[in-house]
């Protein structure tokens, strides 16, 4: 095997450079990025098996033995909360004869047991029971494979890589931003599952950006300053601005909160250069917005430390699979996972305080229809961007400096994290 | 990527010219040539992207901003009527970040606007507009990919070629056939779309023979002569075919039709030494019917400028995708493009008159029939042999010498065409 | 082609080799040996196509000209009753063009005539008949092609390969054990296709151990001593088996049939070192139980040379892709067909005697469940399972000594069948 599978793997590692080199700076990435099986192959082994991915939210597993599954790519991953209140992660996988062990989406168990064999782990992964084994099986080297797990203000992040890159600097900025939003004093309200065909990476270029939000986000763009950039943020948009800062400043400062983009047009993220794949800020809304609701109105009950519906909004973004748009009432989160080299899976998560309840301190229809939409939208136009890109008659076009700089910083992020995770 | 490029490259080419070298004469073609993804790719490279593509009928687009897309495995192509009253084809491909421009089957526009960011195209191509981007951008150099396109008679035709072959003798063969057709003044009256699971090549193999219509297309037979050939066209049937000529002739003559195939069997298509990959006959019916419908009858207003429904039957193919047959009250055209190794889309047509009007000049349960039916018959003895082609046993059978001379025809162009095109 | 055929094939075996190799023993197979295409290829090339397949009854095809078809991946095969009473097998696949031949699933024809061309052979295959053809064609040379074919006791045996290895042996063997059950005097009482999306050795290996019985199958543990082993066969249990035992063995010597298998756990096969790959068994059910039926009672007439309904259950397999489980009233055939590297396409029969009636001598939802839901308890498990070993963090685990000794067997057989039939 030793051949076959160096030569396999020096092919594609040559493939990988000579794409890597090939891409004209402040242009998109040629089509192989986006459809080529070998580089699916690569984004899996030197990026999604290495980063620290967003998994959910500690308030679905509450309690001791509460557990939900994830998939990325082939990979089935269980996170589940021990005996201890600690959040773990583990590979979804006997260590017997390889059946999943957890069969369900999401559940609670006091030991996980393999349903093939009965093979009984403890929520600590420890391989506890395997009736019918000889007894010369030394089980301290059978426990399920564990992964890294960290969570954060309430957001559970795991890692598939031996030696994860550290994540307290993500830790501390999510933190600060995250805390007084209250994630783990939430509940869900709804998630939503989809099935984009697209490459990954279109999902994100398209995130990064609010060149395309005038004509397809008629909602989003009613609440937000996003898509006014230095060649069109008129003066008018300027004072508006301005206005929604003095507004607020002073009341978020003694709230704790501090408004950290006050410009129009989005912050700046990812930076390639060194290498922050995590970010958050807090901005305001347009005025007559207190929500990202259809109306712009209050829909559900404050969350977590507020005491005032005037917070304007809290984004967070963390590379490569999660985004998150928190109002003072609700927040949606968004996690792509990777199904197959112009497939991503997509969740996106509603989420209020714990004791609002349904029907009577808010209405799904009125808090879904603003972030659905908008989704909704942007899956539907990565998935012509990935039929077009599919042409051979594709090539890279520019990018504008105004406007899509942060797509820009995301393609050389991406190429850097590539390039530096070569074997 | 150059040594890897070149090497898969190179393999590939190996790879056709010894399925190539390894085709017996006189016999159908191996295996890979109808599965392999290898083969799937040179004929796209080779031939698909190098031929005259039948895309569709200029009455389908009448007025300028008209326009109808189509797909040759993923290059998604817009065929458009500009200003001029000039049809021309693009990749539908924005030169920008590469989504698809027009999203639709079809459409009227002033502009072709891209739905992402609004790069907004000319009915030309040219890029007249982008806001947001940077000044310096050169719009010269970022119109809409061109893609040869011709019309003649009414059909267009378009080559995804740099420098397509020439199309002046198409034109002129076509031209005298087609016109006293009149697809100019023409309407569709409906269009079906299949997708085969066949490789295309079975698809026109199926079309270049009579030999299977005896028993599988009992309405065709009734109508045609296909079916006989030099071993069992009886005295009788010469007699049948003598009169049926003899009846037309003069008055075909008279109104400018000439009857160009007078023998029973099919017209001898494609020339593989000549390269001719385009031709036309007409030819009579069998006696009583004066049209391609079920009973014969006609069945819509006569098109074009016929002036007596007795003109037999106009029939034309180029190749590598399309062919048309004729009666005097409405034609019936048939488009392939390849979706896959073993997959082929299907659109057939049905043209009447542009002034005839459903329910009062034709009915679509009268007119369909004779060639739904037939149309139908055929993609399911073609996905038949694709299962059978499939097989481990299979080996490539003798053709008969007098009913698949066209068979073995195609298949020595296509060769042919493969070879000429080695890089 | 010969170059690159054989890079791409020395490749191949080497990868195999190499996979063989790095098998570890004791232990599961490493994940290509479920997931590749190159080794699923290897199984089709070296196994599938050399081994004794079972394709259906006898029964099913009791009159000269009745025929049924099965596909073995690609392959699509004709098993048909000739004039002269012997049933033969043939690939579906027509020597002029290459369309399958048979379109059914079952039938009955006088000749096999080609849908497409009417070439038509007799029910011994000959091409007899192949109107349209040159004269100087030699009919001898293009028959169908043959595949071997043995009939044993109402079951029914084909092979792919050129030279099969001697049947005889097996011949003997099953011979002895089926014919108190009289499949030859049998009928289908139903028939269930399943497409399992897991390897067919998942399958495999699932069918050789009970370990997994206890808690998966509480049907089929209620009639059987299979889940009990070397390390969990208590006095009591024991007790039961010799009691069970001495029951029926005067009696059934006295009809002829013999407990062959008089011990708690499964017989043990396959015997890889002698390569013995089939096998058949009598043993004795639980008390209370004279059928594999829920409540254990006989729900249909006593089959073959049965007078007494206590006669334990009958038991045979045979790999590559055969079991059988029989009762005194019914017997219960499964048979597994290849369909890609992680598909297998499964049929389940149930068979009576040819003269029960149903309604009047048994009903079918008293006579399905045992083995209906025994079978889909057992797929659903095996697609766990092949979910879990695609996954990156699998490792192949141990196997118990005590439960899992068939399972070792059939791995050992599998790699020695593998590597024996290296080119």
């Amino acid at each position: 095997m030793q051949v076959n599978m160096n030569t396999t793997f020096s092919r594609e590692t040559d493939l990988i450079d000579s794409l890597i080199a090939g891409r004209q700076p402040g242009r998109a990435l040629p089509r192989e990025f986006y459809s080529d099986e070998n580089v699916y192959r690569a984004d899996l082994d030197r990026l999604w098996r290495r980063g620290w991915l967003f998994a959910g939210h500690s308030c679905e597993i509450p309690k001791a033995g509460d557990y939900f599954t994830l998939e990325v790519d082939a990979d089935s991953l269980i996170v589940i909360r021990g005996e201890d209140g600690v959040i773990r992660g583990f590979h979804n996988v006997c260590r017997h004869r390889g059946s999943l062990v957890c069969t369900a989406a999401a559940g609670h168990v006091n030991r996980l047991i393999c349903p093939y064999h009965q093979w009984a782990y403890g929520l600590d992964g420890r391989l506890v029971a395997c009736r019918g084994m000889q007894d010369d099986l030394d089980k301290s080297q059978l426990g399920l494979k564990p992964i890294a797990a960290r969570e954060v203000a309430g957001m559970i992040y795991t890692s598939l890589a031996e030696n994860p890159s550290p994540f307290e600097p993500a830790q501390e900025l999510l933190s600060a931003f995250a805390k007084p939003q209250g994630f783990r004093r939430a509940k869900i309200a709804k998630a939503v599952d989809y099935l984009v065909k697209a490459n990954w990476k279109l999902v994100w270029e398209n995130n990064r950006e609010c060149f395309h939000c005038n004509l397809n986000h008629p909602q989003y763009i009613k609440a937000n300053f996003d898509h006014y950039n230095a060649d069109d943020t008129t003066p008018r948009i300027k004072t508006e601005i301005s206005a929604a800062i003095n507004r607020s400043e002073t009341k978020w400062a003694a709230a704790g909160l501090a408004a950290t983009h006050k410009q129009s047009g989005m912050t700046v993220f990812p930076d390639a250069e060194n290498n922050i794949w995590f970010s958050a800020n807090r901005t305001p809304l347009v005025e007559g917005y207190v929500s990202e609701t259809m109306n712009g109105k209050q829909g559900a009950p404050l969350m977590g430390d507020y005491i005032d519906a005037d917070v304007g909004t809290l984004r967070m973004r963390t590379l490569p699979n999660f985004w998150n748009h928190s109002s003072c009432d609700h927040a949606v989160s968004t996690r792509l996972l990777p199904a197959g080299p112009q497939l991503t899976a997509i969740r996106v998560w509603w989420l209020v305080d714990e004791k609002a309840v349904e029907g009577r301190d808010y209405e799904l229809d009125k808090l879904l229809p603003f972030w659905q939409l908008t989704s909704e939208q942007d899956w539907q136009i990565c998935e012509r961007q990935q039929r077009g890109v599919n042409s051979s008659a594709y090539v890279p076009g520019p990018y504008s400096i105004y406007k899509e700089y942060n797509v820009d910083g995301f393609v050389r992020w991406y190429l850097k994290t590539l390039d530096s995770a070569r074997h």
